[in-house]
C-alpha cells in the first residue's frame, strides 16, 4: 500500500496507526466475549474464556495466551472499580495491508471495555416485547465472530417496531435464537430452546437457564420451534450474559398469556441468582 | 463505558481514538468497494460507485455523499501517482461505544488505500487453480459488506491447497461465487456462471465478462452449475476487478482439459481489454 485516505486527509502509508489496518475493521476477522460482574465479582469468566479459547481455534488465531486474557480481564476490571460491569473484548488477527490470506507472525488485537450495566429490575419486572426476522446469519454462528451486520440489522428492524430484541427465524421457519440472546418458550411443564445443533451459539447464560430450569422441576427440550408455537406458548424468556433472564411478553405485537412475566419465568429469573 | 484496554494498556474512556470505536470493528458494520486503474485510468468508476450507494442504502447508513466519494477516490490516485493501482475504500456507520442499534448522528467513516497491483502477465499465461470449500457467507452477499470472515477462512484454505482462490459451494451442492471473484465455465459455445438470484454479488467484473462472451459469440447461461460440471467444463476463468479475467487450469486438484488457458479464455481476456 502506498498511500491511504481517513475522511478526505491523505495519510502516507508508513504514518498510517495500526487500528487502520486491523483485520477486525477489514475482514471481521476476530473473536469476542462479553462477560459481567455482579456485585463486583465475575460471573463465569471460565466458561466465558473457554468458550473464547475454541472461537479463537475455529478462526485459527494461534499463539494467543489465555492465562494472559484471564489477568487482563480481571486487571482492567479492578481498575475500573464498578460492582455490576460489562466487560466486553474481542482478539483480531492483527493489523496488516488488507489482504485475504495472511502472514504467520501477525501479532492478534486485543480490546477491551468495561462498561457499567444499567439497573434492570424494571426491565425484569415488565418483561420486554420481541419482533422476529430472518435469520440472515453465516452457516458457523457456532462461532463468537466479529461479523454481525446481520445481528446489526435484525436489531435495528426490531428496533424501529419498539422492540428490544429481534428472534431469528431460518429458512425451514424455525427460530434459532435471538439476535444478542437465547430464546426460550415455556409450555406447561416444559423448557423449550433450539438444539446447539441449530446453528446457534453454545451460549453461557442458555447453559446456565437449563440448569435453572432442571433445578424447578422443568423438563428441558432442546427442539427448535416455530414463531406460531412462541405465539402460543404459556411464557416466553431471552438469556442473555448482560441480563441473564429477561421475560417476554409480547411476541411480533401479541401478548404471550395474560402480558406478564409468568410464573416460571420469575421462578427462573430466581433460580438463576443462586449460581451468581 | 468508562475504560477500555488496548493490549495489556488501560486507557480511560475519554482518551480513546474514535478507530478504536468503529462500527467497523465490532460488528463489520460497513461496506466496500475495489475499483483499480489500467494505464493511469480508473476503470469502471461509476458501477463502482452505484453499487456502493446501493450497499450503503441497503444497510441503512444514509448521509454519504457519493459525489463527494468520487472526487476523494480521484484525489487519492491522483496523489498516489500510480498507474496500474488498486483503490480499496469502505464506509462504516460511524465511530460509538458498542451498541447493536446506534444513534441517528453517527457519523460514518471513510477509509481509502491506495496500492500498486503487481504484473499479472504470468498469472494469465499459466492460469491458477482452485479448490473448493463450502459456502458459509449470510444470506444477504448481495451486500458488499465488512463481514468477510467466511471469505478469510475460504481463502485460507484453498492456499493451505496451493490454490490462489476458493469456490463456494452452498448447500445445495451449486456454485455460487469465488470468495473474492465470480467464476464461469465454458463448455461448447456456452459461457455459464451462477445468476444474481444465487445469493452473489451483482460483480462488475463479472458483468463485464457476460458482455465480452457476449461479444466473442458464446451463449451466456445464468445458471447454477456443480463442481462435477466444472471439472467437465472445457475451460474455467474467474472474474475478479484487480485483476479482470483469469484462467482456471486445476479445479479441485484436477486438471481442466489440457492443463491449460482455453481459447475462449484467452479471447475473452483480449476482449476483456477493448472495455478499457
Amino acid at each position: 500500500m502506498q498511500i491511504a485516505m481517513i475522511d478526505d486527509k491523505i495519510v502516507p502509508a508508513e504514518e498510517l496507526e495500526p487500528a487502520y489496518l486491523d483485520r477486525g475493521v477489514y475482514f471481521g476477522d476476530g473473536v469476542y466475549e462479553v462477560v459481567r460482574s455482579y456485585d463486583g465479582k465475575i460471573f463465569a469468566l471460565q466458561e466465558h474464556l473457554q468458550r473464547f479459547a475454541r472461537s479463537l481455534a475455529a478462526i485459527e488465531i494461534t499463539g494467543v495466551d489465555i492465562d494472559r486474557i484471564r489477568s487482563c480481564v480481571r486487571k482492567a476490571f479492578d481498575a475500573a472499580g464498578i460492582s455490576n460491569a460489562k466487560i466486553y473484548f474481542h482478539i483480531t488477527r492483527g493489523s496488516a495491508p488488507r489482504s485475504h490470506t495472511w502472514e504467520n507472525d501477525l501479532k492478534p488485537n486485543f480490546f477491551l471495555t468495561v462498561t457499567e450495566l444499567p439497573d434492570d429490575t424494571e426491565l425484569k419486572i415488565k418483561g420486554i416485547e420481541v419482533s422476529t426476522h430472518p435469520d440472515w446469519r453465516w452457516k458457523r454462528s457456532d462461532i463468537k465472530s466479529l461479523n454481525l451486520l446481520p445481528n446489526v440489522l435484525a436489531r435495528a428492524d426490531a428496533a424501529t417496531k419498539g422492540c428490544e430484541e429481534a428472534i431469528l427465524v431460518d429458512e425451514a421457519g424455525l427460530i434459532t435464537e435471538g439476535a444478542g440472546s437465547a430464546f426460550f418458550a415455556v409450555s406447561g411443564q416444559t423448557l423449550q430452546t433450539a438444539p446447539l445443533t441449530a446453528n446457534i451459539l453454545a451460549s453461557i447464560t442458555r447453559k446456565f437457564a437449563i440448569e435453572a430450569g432442571k433445578n424447578i422441576g422443568l423438563d428441558i427440550i432442546e427442539k427448535s420451534f416455530t414463531p406460531q408455537h412462541a405465539n402460543r406458548a404459556d411464557e416466553l424468556i431471552i438469556a442473555v450474559t448482560t441480563k441473564d433472564i429477561v421475560p417476554v411478553v409480547k411476541f411480533d405485537g401479541k401478548s404471550i398469556a395474560d402480558g406478564k412475566p409468568g410464573k416460571y419465568t420469575k421462578l427462573l429469573m430466581q433460580e438463576f441468582r443462586s449460581f451468581i
